[in-house]
């Protein structure tokens, strides 16, 4: 069996890596820009992203090694503001500050979705979960958020923080998953890979 | 002023990192063993351990440098099961196993004490605070306990896991800080020297 890492993500392939002692990573070339997110709630958004995501490239590699069995792994994480706006990346410095003043002194929820798409004995296996874990922010002054936008770990992440960095700074407390914050629901991926019999 | 971390932990060398850029790790040489528990309950067993530890580096280094303005920062960290007793490192892989059953399944809390002890403009400050974390465990069948006791991982831990480590993938949820399950609450660590004057 071969284990495809649909992402680009490095904090995913460290996570991945914990369960699965060898994969590929092959990001996803699917235009999220282009999906149609009409009608749909922030889990239905995530949850399709990862799905899409994950299709684009079991297809593209099935395409080059159609006998291959294989199993892509695909994840997507948005942070859904308390307002409940979902929260991308941010577009410039000023998007930031403004994303950690939504976030300071108040609780968001970050949702990762994860896709398993497998071929394994000829049948097509797929399964899509999504994980929330709500994060609770201590109050931020403008000073802290200066801060914080210097060390420039703000600039690729969803929301504008990253837990396993200098943003854990400015966290008071999660309830759920702490890798789902960080971007991928490892033990409970381990558990439905189980399951699936994708995994010993 | 010089800053101290009075414990040798390599995890909450990396945790004090984050907010102060240099310092000096000086475990302390107070006898654990030897102090008097008795009609503590958890969270004063764990505060009176860390307090005794910072003030003995505290004390050491002084003698030494009467003069100099320093500031100790001491942490302890216990696991407490979900039927009260209070977890330390275990003595052997049976001990270690017998841990881990006791977990499996539900709910345990990781309370961890940091004690503040500084010497600033002639006067002697203290702090000491317990923050306290519920780890909800995975059920655990046997295999995978044997598998994690063979990753090594369990035998210098309180509780028999690090759950930045393998033993994140038996942890279904916490409730509280995740850095604080690591072995010191560095968020909260911050705003207290913030409050005390000890950190700009």
């Amino acid at each position: 069996m071969k284990y495809i890492l649909g992402s680009g993500s490095p904090r995913r392939k460290e996570l991945l890596g914990m369960i699965l002692p060898e994969f590929t990573v092959m990001p996803s070339r699917f235009d999220e820009d282009g999906m149609q997110r009409d009608g749909m709630d922030a889990c239905q958004i995530v949850c399709a992203l990862s799905q899409q995501k994950a299709k684009e490239v079991f297809a593209r590699f099935r395409e080059e090694n159609p006998e291959r069995e294989i199993c892509v792994i695909g994840g997507d994480t948005i942070v859904v503001s308390p307002d409940g706006e979902v929260m991308g990346k941010p577009s410039s410095r000023e998007d930031a500050a403004r994303m950690l003043r939504q976030l300071s002194g108040s609780t968001h929820q970050v949702i990762t979705a994860v896709t398993v798409m497998a071929l394994s004995d000829g049948q097509v296996m797929e399964k899509v979960f999504p994980v929330s874990t709500d994060v609770t922010f201590y109050p931020l002054g403008e000073t802290e958020i200066e801060r914080y936008l210097d060390t420039g770990e703000p600039f690729d992440k969803a929301g504008s923080y990253g837990i396993q960095g200098y943003g854990g700074l400015l966290v008071e407390r999660i309830a759920g998953d702490y890798n789902n914050v960080v971007g991928l629901p490892v033990a409970r991926l381990m558990r439905e890979m189980r399951e699936m019999g994708l995994l010993a």
